[in-house]
């Protein structure tokens, strides 16, 4: 199961909106086919892994990332392929929370007389596709705040100068961090104050579906000469539905009207909208604000928080808006998933306790 | 060498004013007399390697992680003990820097016909005898500053609470860099914020010498109840000429004059002032004023920074108050020495790049 998700893993920037899975069929020791989903569209792990296995998968085991499919979509059935080839044991990580399959996949096969055992690396199979999981289960993308900071907690000076706090090795870590999220999101402020393109740069010619850039622009702010309007990446900006796009500035993009609350953009609203767009991941590089906002909410899963040897001073921008805290058992607590040193930085990934 | 500076750091809490030293005594593997220094006054770590080496000690080399004494001191002179015991060769860390032995000892001992060789593992000597050098070779103590903050930098609620954000594994961990140094610095603002006690508080019995508590308060603010004047420690309350000690507040404490510059303690004299009363460490616990005073004048050599995984807003009190920026590249650098995980804290070890 360890190397089926690696395969899986291999498919983090190009499944999406697709969950990433791996396959792998082997007798005992012996591995006959392998193979992952690459790409939304295309044949499922399984179907790769039992091409590569052929007459072999008779009487092999399955080792599946995640429940294979029982359904008609684009592609056939996996379940059915793994029935067909005679593989006599599926083993399968996690379960698909899908509707269209939640659990019929395992049905299926146990139809057929397979042996099917689940749970084996549940956690890492999730964790891989944690985005999906979220979409589907509670309806809301997963949410990691990206945030690069100094020593003393300060993503700017007070001018606004951002560029760079951290180093080289920090800011190409990023870009895969973009990479896997199928949206980015920003908001209107930032571009104002940035000019961002919030695009994403692979060394080489890694490949990767590109995200869609996310603009909260509730009164229709954006210039016409920001980069996030080119349309180089599939762009989505959300308004107020009282602001109508009347310049042809927004003719290389998507336009999207998002409910108000309390005279701001209703972030709750955003979210929604984003997961009937099938939005698994969001990454978001925003400003204090928007991300205090977002983190006042509830609705941040995770801090990706980049924090460099340097200093800034008091006056420099704050790293979240918050509301006041009465006292300290309030404050807001994090759990650390990771602590990674990247050149001179250090990249801290939590996320937020309940 | 190694093993010697393992026992020098034995009286990492007990030798002030004294460097820690350490002395191992050997012919070849064969160890036959270890010895570190425990406190002044009592022995150095060459007289206790000889006591147990005895006659063993003739033909031996001697590892000693500073350069034996060569002064009549509150002990007779080290190299002449060395050169009685007969050993052959004497292997030296780091030279002392202390005018009345500088090179003075390796001169008695080549005189004696002793093989001396020095700077092996130098750095490492150099280290754990730090705020000694800096005293001896820069005239003035070596600057700790210690700051618990949350992941937003900050320490402190608007409404001055900060108990507690780091957990008690971290807070235990300061107890040691307290014990470690001459003397904890602080400032009246938060004598009268937070009324601390500042004293050392080590599991079992652990042995230390009480580090001074210093109060830099100008005008003599402190109230009368406040824990630093207790008596329990040795304490200096550094203060402006204009403001005399009129109450018996002041009856269980020491009370020094220093300039002023600018309306606020010139706190560079303040250093001289420590540095003439044999301070070599100097760990800091004070307020974003005094700590950031500190940085912006460039006294700062050492910033111990522990990080609790939480949020306290933008609202709640900066880690440190500096000048204003003027573009990114005057950012204050620094070097990360360390890092260490402290229950769910982080502890961060860095030093100011110039």
């Amino acid at each position: 199961m360890a190397h089926a998700l690696r395969l899986a893993e291999r498919g983090l920037y190009t499944t999406h909106p697709n969950p990433r899975v791996g396959c792998v069929i082997a007798h005992g020791e012996d591995i006959v086919g392998t193979g992952y989903h690459q790409r939304a569209g295309e044949p499922h792990a399984e179907v790769y892994a039992l091409r590569e296995a052929g007459d072999k998968a008779r009487g092999a085991t399955a080792y599946v990332t995640l429940e294979p499919c029982a359904h008609h979509g684009r592609t056939p059935p996996c379940a059915d392929a793994l029935i067909a080839a005679g593989v006599s044991r599926v083993v399968i990580a996690s379960e698909d929370p899908f509707p269209q399959v939640a659990g019929r996949g395992i049905g299926k096969l146990r139809d057929a007389g397979i042996t099917v055992e689940t749970g084996l690396m549940r956690e890492a199979a999730r964790e891989l596709n944690i985005g999906f999981f979220s979409r589907i289960e509670r309806g809301r993308p997963w949410v990691r705040v990206k945030l690069a900071m100094s020593l003393d907690g300060r993503t700017a000076l007070a001018n606004g100068e951002s560029k760079w706090i951290t180093g080289e090795t920090a800011r190409a870590d990023v870009q895969r961090w973009r990479a896997r999220s199928s949206a980015i999101l920003t908001g209107s402020g930032t571009v104002l104050a940035d000019n961002p393109r919030l695009t994403v740069r692979l060394p080489g010619d890694e490949a990767f579906t590109p995200p869609w850039r996310v603009v909260l622009d509730n009164r229709l702010r954006t210039p016409s000469d920001s980069h996030v309007l080119d349309g180089t990446m599939p762009t989505l900006v959300l308004h107020n539905e009282q602001y109508a796009p009347v310049d042809p500035r927004f003719q290389a993009v998507e336009l999207a009207v998002v409910a108000e609350e309390g005279g701001a953009m209703d972030i709750r609203a955003v979210m929604d909208e984003l997961a009937r767009r099938q939005i698994s991941e969001v990454h978001v590089e925003a400003g204090p604000s928007l991300c205090g906002a977002l983190f006042a909410a509830g609705l941040v899963d995770e801090l990706l928080l980049y924090v460099a040897p340097v200093l800034l001073g008091d006056s420099a921008r704050p790293l979240l808006g918050l509301p006041v805290l009465a006292d300290m058992a309030s404050r807001w607590k994090l759990r650390t998933i990771d602590r990674r040193i990247l050149g001179e930085d250090l990249r801290l990934q939590l996320r937020p306790i309940p």
